[in-house]
C-alpha cells in the first residue's frame, strides 16, 4: 500500500475512528456494569466507579474508571483517545516504521485485581492507531495467583483461552495460534525467565482489507473477554481462601509489578508521552509483597 | 594516567582488594549486629537475619543477609564480589568508557524498611569495579515514609545530612555538596518529577592518588550511615502510628518501587549481569500499595 500523509488517513478514517471510540465506550460501560453487579450483590457495601475525566496538554483526554471494591480489590477500565506530535525520543525507540511524528491512538485499557486469591487478575486492551498508516492491536491475558492454577490446564485458563479462540473465528487475519504465541513471548518477566501468567492473545499491526471486519475483530475480543472473565469469576466467587493463599497472591502481584515496570511497552510509552499517569499506573496492583 | 591491562591491574590492586572485601564485611557484620539489637529488645520475638551464600556462574558471589523482623520488616544487607566478563548488551548501554568486557567488582548494599512509618527506610551502597582502571562508587540516602516528614527541615534527614557531611570532611576528592547534589539528581522518580526521598550522597568514579585515602573514605561514609541511621531508628522507635500513617507509608513505598524498577541503574546492571535476582530485588519493600 502506498504511503499516505497523516492528515489523508484521518480524513478518509473519519467514520471508522468514530466508530472504534463509540465501541470502546460501549465496551467500557458494559465491563463496568457487569463488575458493579458482583459489588452490588453485597448489598451492606456497594462500590461503584468512579470516573475521572483527564486532558493531554499536547491534544486529547480520556476517562479513567476505577473501582476499589469489596469484590475487586482494584479495577481500572480505562478509554482515551489522543493526538499531536510525538514527543522527542519516541520515535527513535520504536521499533514501529509505521510511526511519524504525528500520530492518532484511540484504545481501552482493562485490569482488575480480583481480592479473592481464587480469582485470577484479567487484563484486556484494545487499541486503534494512526500515523502514516492505521492498525490495530490489542489482547487480552489472564494472570491466576495461585500456584497450583498457574498451569495451562487450569479450568479459568482452559475457559479463558476457548473463548480468546472462539474471538478469532471468522476473522481471516486473526490467526488464535500466533496470537497465543505472541501473547506467551511478551508477557515474559525477563530476569526471571517465568511468564506473567498463563496468557492469552496479543496482536499489534492488524489489519486486513475490510475495516468493518476489523472493528467486529476487535468487538469480538471486547465481548468474549467479559463473558469469559464473568464465568471465572463465578467459577471462584464463593471460594473461601486462607491466609497463605492470600501471601501467594501478594507474592504473585509483585511478579506483575516487575513485569509491567520493567517490560510493558505500554506503560513506558504512555509514560513518555504524556499520558495519565494515573490510568497508566493504575495496573498496579492495590497490595503487594516481596 | 596510562590504561593499563585488566590482569595487571588486578596484579596491583591485590592487597587493596582484600582490604575492601574486609571492610564491606566488616561493616555488614557491624550493621546487621547493630539492627539485631532493636530486635531483641524485643525479648518475646527476637528475628535475627538469615545468611544464604550464593555464586554466580561467571565467577564469584556474595552473601544475602536477609531480616524481616518486627522492628524491621525488611532489611536486606548483602556483599559480593564478582568478576569475570560482561555479558552482550551490557557495554553497549554503558556510558562508562572505563568498562572493558573483563570486570572485577565488590560490594556492599543495604536497604532497611522498618515497620515503623515514623522511621523513614534508608539505602546505602559501597563499590569498588575494576575493568581497565579502578574506582569507587556508592552513597547513602534517606526516604522518609510520611508526607510531613519528606523535607529538607526534617530533622532526620537533617541529621542524616550533617553525619554525611561529616564522611566527606578531610578526604580530598570527596565534596559534600556536589555529591548531594549527584544524589538529589539521580534519585529521581522522572515520570512523576518527584524526588524518591529526602537524598544524601552519591559519587562515582571516585579515585584519587592515594587509594589508603579513598578506603578511609568508604569506611567513614559506612560507619557514619550506621551511626545516625541508629540515632534516627532511636528518635523514632517510640512513636505511634495511626492507620492513615501506615497507609502513607505504603503509598511512599510503591514511589520506591517505582524508582527502583524502572531507574535505578544498579538494578537494571545487576539483573543483566547475573547477579543475584533475590539479593537484587530485597530492595524492594515487604508490602506495598498503589
Amino acid at each position: 500500500m502506498m504511503q499516505k500523509n497523516h492528515k489523508t488517513i484521518l480524513e478518509e478514517t473519519s467514520e471508522l475512528r468514530t466508530n472504534v471510540t463509540d465501541l470502546f465506550d460501549k465496551l467500557r460501560d458494559q465491563l463496568c456494569n457487569s463488575l458493579e453487579t458482583y459489588e452490588t450483590k453485597l448489598k451492606s457495601n456497594s462500590k461503584k466507579f468512579q470516573k475521572d475525566s483527564w486532558s493531554r496538554a499536547g491534544g486529547g483526554g480520556g476517562v479513567s474508571s476505577l473501582l476499589k471494591g469489596i469484590i475487586f480489590e482494584k479495577a481500572g477500565v480505562h478509554t482515551s483517545t489522543v493526538y499531536g506530535d510525538l514527543p522527542p525520543g519516541v520515535l527513535e525507540k520504536s521499533n514501529n516504521s509505521k510511526l511519524s511524528n504525528q500520530f492518532w491512538a484511540s484504545g481501552i485499557s482493562v485490569i482488575i485485581h480480583p481480592k479473592n486469591p481464587f480469582i485470577p487478575s484479567a487484563h484486556m486492551n484494545l487499541r486503534m492507531i494512526i500515523s502514516e498508516d492505521y492498525w490495530f492491536g490489542g489482547g487480552a491475558d489472564l494472570t491466576p495467583m495461585l500456584t497450583n492454577k498457574r498451569s495451562q490446564e487450569d479450568s479459568d485458563t482452559k475457559l479463558f483461552h476457548k473463548s480468546m479462540r472462539k474471538a478469532c473465528n471468522n476473522h481471516t487475519n486473526a490467526n488464535f495460534e500466533v496470537f497465543k504465541k505472541n501473547c506467551d513471548e511478551y508477557f515474559i518477566i525477563k530476569h526471571r525467565n517465568e511468564n506473567r501468567g498463563t496468557g492469552g492473545i496479543f496482536f499489534d499491526n492488524y489489519k486486513s482489507a475490510n475495516s468493518v471486519d476489523d472493528l467486529d475483530f476487535l468487538e469480538s475480543v471486547g465481548r468474549n473477554f467479559i463473558e469469559a472473565y464473568c464465568n471465572i469469576i463465578e467459577m471462584n466467587i464463593n471460594r473461601e481462601w486462607t491466609h497463605s493463599d492470600r501471601e501467594q497472591q501478594l507474592f504473585y502481584r509483585g511478579r506483575y509489578v516487575e513485569f509491567n515496570l520493567m517490560y510493558d511497552k505500554g506503560t513506558i510509552f504512555g509514560l513518555k508521552t504524556g499520558g495519565n499517569i494515573n490510568s497508566i499506573l493504575s495496573s498496579l496492583p492495590p497490595l503487594v509483597s516481596w
